[in-house]
């Protein structure tokens, strides 16, 4: 496994191996790695030539200092999971060349990226287009692989890539969950013994909700309405959304259909945390 | 020459040529061709072994709605001059294609962007930022080639190359004038007949300024007086500004260097005029 810092490098390594005709895969992350980003890796092996992990905690992307600087960190383990998942090349880039200041130049997106976390974290999907615009243009993959968990994410990062042309197949992932059903993140890391006992609610909620779909409630309304019953009998946790939303526009839909996607996020103690699921089931 | 609409065909092609280790080089043009174009294309001519020419009216970058409708169009005339000058691929996209709606996804620049022609054209070097980068992104070239005639233009795309990290040598080439000095531009067609014989006057308001520091003025608010006496000598011609500035940043510069760059904006009846040089000369 190699792993190179100098954005350049990299680059002129992964032109090389273009030029060879060998297929990339990227799989870009933020470090604090867990079976969710093992499960990317996965994918990308079954098929890709070269696997590249970027591991970079992109400042840009982060509305608030404290959540940046709580940012779980751990280089070497990460690099202990990625080499034993298969992985070629782990690209770990610095701030100061991936982001060289002044900063003039941002890519910034709008629709769908206003709504759900784009009300609640403002200028975060600038900050994740423009660093995944960097890396593909750094690495120029034919395949990029993020967790469907961050769903608002693989929407937004989707639109970037139909927009901007960049000839790269975007690959969904099913999110990965601990037994109790919690998604895994690395925020989770930072929950209190008592908020982690709490956090599987979360996944309950939208579980109600997707049964209460099976059992013919087709109504926006009344799955909000089956989240908000489980979520608020938690004490001390605070609700940003529970909504069901167009998994293309992600604007809030009344007639619910098998693919209109229930979207979480909520706050225990200082960790946001936040889940999604197809309603008909992922 | 291979003339095509479709951009993944084109995207498709030079994947293929980059793969066969061909270097190509790229003129981005809105058209209406004239020499100033001929020799971007005569300098990529002679650094790469495929030259590609974009030709397109770019409306995200026009603030002003009559300017891009009144914009002149000459296709045939166009690729009948590329042919002649050895071009060997011409990109002819559609808006529809290029910049499908609803756009949500737009490269934005501050700094150097928001002066001088930023101050006048809200919104166009964003314009020009986007399209520069999906022409590159498509068309994948090693180098580009722009016209120092739009200087400030220059300054951005090489800032959003060196941001973005797009590994693209941007080359930036000498104004191409009419035996007058007038600096050649599509708009110039669009001048009525007293206007087109009055236009001279914005080079030779930058050579009284480069003359004034060669004589010894080494102070930009000398030089400035020195276009703002020719510039004004002229009836019904409008400034937008007359100004020496930074080459990087584009900010005013009070103690001149040979590099400090003077640049000017008038209008002259609805046309609207630009023109730079170094004050120490091209």
């Amino acid at each position: 496994m190699q792993v190179v810092e100098d954005i350049y490098e990299a680059q002129k390594t992964f032109e090389e191996l273009r030029q060879q005709g060998r297929s990339v895969g990227l799989v870009p992350t933020m470090g604090s790695l867990h079976k969710g980003h093992v499960s990317l890796v996965e994918r990308a092996r079954l098929r890709c030539d070269v696997v590249a992990v970027s591991i970079f905690v992109n400042a840009i992307q982060f509305n608030d200092v404290n959540d940046h600087r709580q940012y779980p960190r751990s280089t070497e383990a990460d690099l202990a999971m990625l080499a034993s998942a298969g992985v070629d090349f782990v690209l770990l880039p610095t701030d100061e060349q991936m982001h060289p200041k002044p900063m003039n130049v941002l890519i910034t997106t709008s629709g769908a990226a206003e709504l759900l976390e784009g009300v609640h974290r403002p200028g975060h999907f600038d900050g994740v287009a423009t660093v995944v615009a960097k890396l593909f243009i750094i690495l120029g993959p034919g395949l990029a692989f993020f967790g469907e968990k961050d769903f608002q994410q693989l929407v937004v990062v989707r639109r970037m890539v139909s927009e901007l042309h960049f000839p790269v197949e975007v690959v969904g992932c099913p999110t990965v969950r601990e037994p109790d059903g919690l998604a895994m993140s690395s925020r989770n890391l930072r929950l209190a013994e008592a908020d982690r006992a709490k956090a599987p609610i979360v996944h309950r909620a939208i579980l109600a909700a997707r049964q209460a779909y099976a059992a013919g409630e087709t109504s926006g309304r009344g799955l909000i309405a089956a989240m908000y019953e489980i979520l608020s009998s938690v004490q001390d946790l605070v609700i940003d959304y529970a909504s069901v939303v167009d998994p293309q526009t992600l604007k809030d839909v009344d007639h619910v259909k098998p693919d209109s996607r229930l979207v979480v996020a909520v706050h225990l103690g200082s960790v946001r945390l936040i889940d999604n699921s197809a309603v008909g089931g992922d």
